[in-house]
């Protein structure tokens, strides 16, 4: 019986724990690698191992970020009063990058999700609330994702602030650009039909 | 201008090299990596590490091995008067598991590739014709892969050794189990057709 050598079924064996890579991706991936000149191999292995290390978190926004405070809660030239209320660092990567945010933002660190044991203690919701009450907060966008556990998530937040004098907004549900009308499902095209607006 | 970390945009860039791994899954990959703990991030730094740690290559048909000879070539129930010529070791691999084959194999390393600057020098060609001089060999089964570059190296074997006693045959195309005759192309229709076989 054919077998293969350890070291390669140990990286397989690894690989295929990543998200989104079955076993025969995990195959291929470890064979393109052993095809790669050792200096390429080093430079995946340390570039893995050094993942961590230059993390910091804001204590601002609770983005991840090389300093604390991170490059936007420094900034003064953004709008510190307008907050974007995302799940994740990579949402706020995002809608950075589209340039018409001006604002700040604060993660979240995730979504409530009673069934992963997630609940508000686990997420920046508190602080959130200390820096809506702390500071001169007019807008809050909530930028969670259009699913079920980022609609609650949403709905908890704006609950929460119910009281408080500042403006809760909700970014628009519709149709993605370059979508079709014909393979949308309903929830998205009732949303696309509520949100409407005129030219 | 919101920006990640080094580190992590370092390891989101060689993340994106891998084949079948854009910007956007190594964006996923690295913030998945970043939530498990350290032992498994070191795990899998050092497998990447350690890929080439105990691999051998087989001197008799060339596989990826932990001894040399490979624990097909050493197994003397096998049957060394047939050998089975496949591109890689996992083709190999693939072709052992199915329990079918009790032959030997013999892995070229590559195919013909004259756009890529692979010639027959670089592949395991010349020591396959050896091999057949030398042993008393009956059958060659070709297994490349049925694409261009497969079969013109199948084709290049079989001229290679027309004037030698032994059998060369090539593995079956057709259609796969499970496959569906309206969506199969003309060549796989063409070669069901002429490789057809009575009941």
């Amino acid at each position: 019986m054919l077998k293969l050598p350890p070291s390669l079924s140990r990286l397989i064996n690894e690989l295929s724990k990543l998200p989104g890579i079955g076993p025969k991706s995990a195959q291929r991936l470890a064979f393109y690698l052993l095809k790669k000149d050792n200096v390429e191999i080093m430079t995946l292995s340390e570039s893995v191992k050094d993942i961590r290390k230059d993390i910091n978190f804001c204590d601002e926004c609770h983005n991840m970020a090389e300093q604390n405070p991170c490059s936007v809660c420094a900034d003064s030239s953004r709008n510190h009063q307008l907050i974007c209320v995302v799940e994740e660092p990579l949402d706020a990567l995002a809608l950075d990058r589209t340039g018409s945010f001006k604002g700040v933002f604060h993660v979240l660190g995730g979504v409530l999700s009673p069934i992963d044991g997630v609940g508000a203690e686990q997420l920046q919701i508190a602080s959130l609330i200390d820096r809506v009450a702390k500071l001169n907060v007019q807008e809050i966008i909530v930028a969670t994702n259009p699913t079920l556990e980022g609609e609650t998530t949403a709905m908890h937040i704006a609950k929460l602030l119910k009281d408080s004098p500042v403006k809760i907004t909700r970014i628009a549900r519709g149709l993605p650009m370059g979508g079709d009308l014909e393979y949308a499902d309903e929830v998205t095209l009732s949303r696309a039909l509520e949100g409407r607006r005129e030219f």
